[in-house]
């Protein structure tokens, strides 16, 4: 052990940031930035980073973060509060938000929260935690009273594929009526006339503009007739889709395409679709929602509505950064537009508006 | 405004959570319970959750979670440290974590960290943070020195799917080695003699039981030959599995079969076969890893090794918090099962040892 100089942690006190530096042969400066995880933005080099963490660790000296943010009242960390990891969707988001963020010097974090009511609340948990700005996504969390109290205590919030709940909260949302309605024409184009829609539960009577009001307005359109019985609510999972489409081949009436509520319950129609012997696109055409990578990969590849995922993770880093270090920013709503894009699942890459 | 007391409010102070009660008109301990996210766990009612968040909204309270962790030095807080969310096989472990640590008064969050060398050190960011217990998952974060740091200060750490870097690291993972195992010799079982193996690129020289010892286990057992030629890398996607099964197919003494590192490459095998026009399983056998539910909704549905994922993510957090309350447990490594679960891509299910 160096001997040059009495340590603090000699004299029996905690271990010093000065202790650590005399230990690693480095300046307090490099201990600062190499325990706070930026020794790559400034170049210091792996063995430095590597000498230094040794030395921490030796000397048990803990760089408080708790301490520091109360201090500061700056953690440079952002929280995603998602319904769920298990849909891609949210992983392309995140990814893309974790690189803007990075270019900034904030790091990211996701909280999954499940949104059934009385299941979980996450935001319950978030009162007072260490974060500078929050993402929250799905209708409860959403909806959940500690949001606005969030916002109203400073906290940076920006909701995700949702209305705002109050005017003070940012949002970052695609335009899903859009999409519906992009997805629902196309079938209509390629002479599709029984159009069934499978869609998620909706937890709350809700104005917002979400995929059924563009499948709506694109059979309003074109003169076709809503029949409710085309409309089936299911479970939002690969299995829920199977089981709509399983309940629609019953139909006597039964329909010729689907427009799915996302690529995931796409999957599942798909399945059902082969399982009961029916081709796609030939016997029946299938319109996904998202744009996930799997739909590349389906049999046959699925022909869906592609949202801007990268996109949507960098506006809503910009937009939280923006708020945080800027305290408030002249656009409150983005509305990202979407496109339709044409694979195999519908035949509109073969011969469109052939099909009697 | 209730003016029967003088609150801290109005001497000017910060409000305290004295009053919060009196405008709520509930007591001291249902505000701390509404306010630590624990009003479900003691029946407290929506109403009052509401009003006790509404007035505390209202006074600008804050339950500041930085100041009450340095004081308790704990926060209920458990951290994943994952390489990515992409793939659901994260989602399903963090999702029965989060359900066994709700039942001890624990939450859990997410860092998305990618592990390449270089690309962004999540571990550094943990440095003081404020968490009870982290769960790293990937080579790169698992052998970071800042993991035996924080394990040096107390922080309890449980490493998933990877050997321990250290003694002093608790582990949780499945038997890979088993795994490839039982996957090769099935297809071998099934008439098999050419069979490929397609695995991601291990980044560090390493004696650790993984897939690809098992898969030469199970060709010396059946006296088969380790062709090099067969074992194929490639990234770990759809897209890498789709390209890794192109490359196969281009080789003149082609295989019949193919063991994929995961179900999502294999997802992208399928793809590759399909669009070659190869049968699967009469012209090509595949088996996936890790049982992942998209699986079944395959064409055909993947015959695929399972993971015990419920168990994983209950096991470790059952690891983690007993380590955090008792300080140390016997048990420091778990390797948990596999098993093999025939559907149909590699036609197990028909007629087995039927294949010439």
């Amino acid at each position: 052990m160096d001997q040059r100089k009495a340590s603090n942690a000699k004299r029996g006190g905690a271990p010093t940031s000065a202790d650590v530096a005399r230990l690693a042969g480095v300046s307090q400066a490099t201990i600062s930035l190499v325990l706070n995880g930026r020794a790559s933005k400034v170049r210091i080099s792996e063995e430095t980073r590597k000498r230094v963490i040794s030395a921490a660790a030796q000397l048990g000296y803990t760089p408080n973060h708790a301490a520091r943010s109360l201090r500061q009242r700056s953690t440079k960390i952002i929280t995603f509060v998602l319904p769920t990891l298990e849909n891609p969707y949210y992983s392309d988001i995140v990814s893309a938000a974790q690189i803007a963020a990075q270019q900034h010097g904030y790091a990211v974090s996701v909280i999954p929260a499940r949104t059934k009511p009385g299941e979980f609340h996450a935001l319950s948990l978030l009162q007072g935690a260490a974060f500078d700005g929050i993402v929250v996504a799905g209708r409860e969390n959403c909806a959940a009273p500690e949001l606005l109290q969030l916002a109203a205590r400073g906290v940076a919030v920006v909701a995700l594929q949702e209305r705002s709940p109050d005017p003070s909260i940012y949002s970052v949302s695609v335009d899903l009526e859009a999409g519906g309605y992009l997805a629902t024409r196309h079938l209509i184009e390629l002479g599709h006339r029984r159009i069934a829609h499978v869609m998620e539960e909706l937890p709350r009577p809700d104005t917002w503009r979400d995929r059924v009001d563009g499948y709506r307005r694109a059979l309003a359109e074109a003169g076709l007739p809503l029949d409710p019985s085309l409309v089936v609510i299911t479970e939002n999972s690969m299995a829920g889709g199977c089981k709509a489409i399983e309940q629609l081949l019953l139909d006597r009436q039964r329909p010729t395409a689907a427009f799915m509520y996302n690529d995931q319950m796409a999957v599942g129609a798909l399945h059902a679709l082969r399982t009961h012997g029916l081709r796609v696109p030939d016997d029946f055409a299938v319109v996904g929602f998202d744009g996930l990578a799997m739909g590349q990969f389906t049999a046959p590849p699925l022909t869906t509505i592609d949202h801007p995922r990268r996109d949507i993770g960098r506006i809503v880093i910009e937009t939280l950064i923006g708020a945080i270090e800027k305290g408030s920013l002249e656009v409150k709503q983005h509305l990202l537009p979407v496109k339709l894009l044409v694979r195999e699942s519908c035949g509109g890459l073969e011969a469109p508006n052939q099909k009697p």
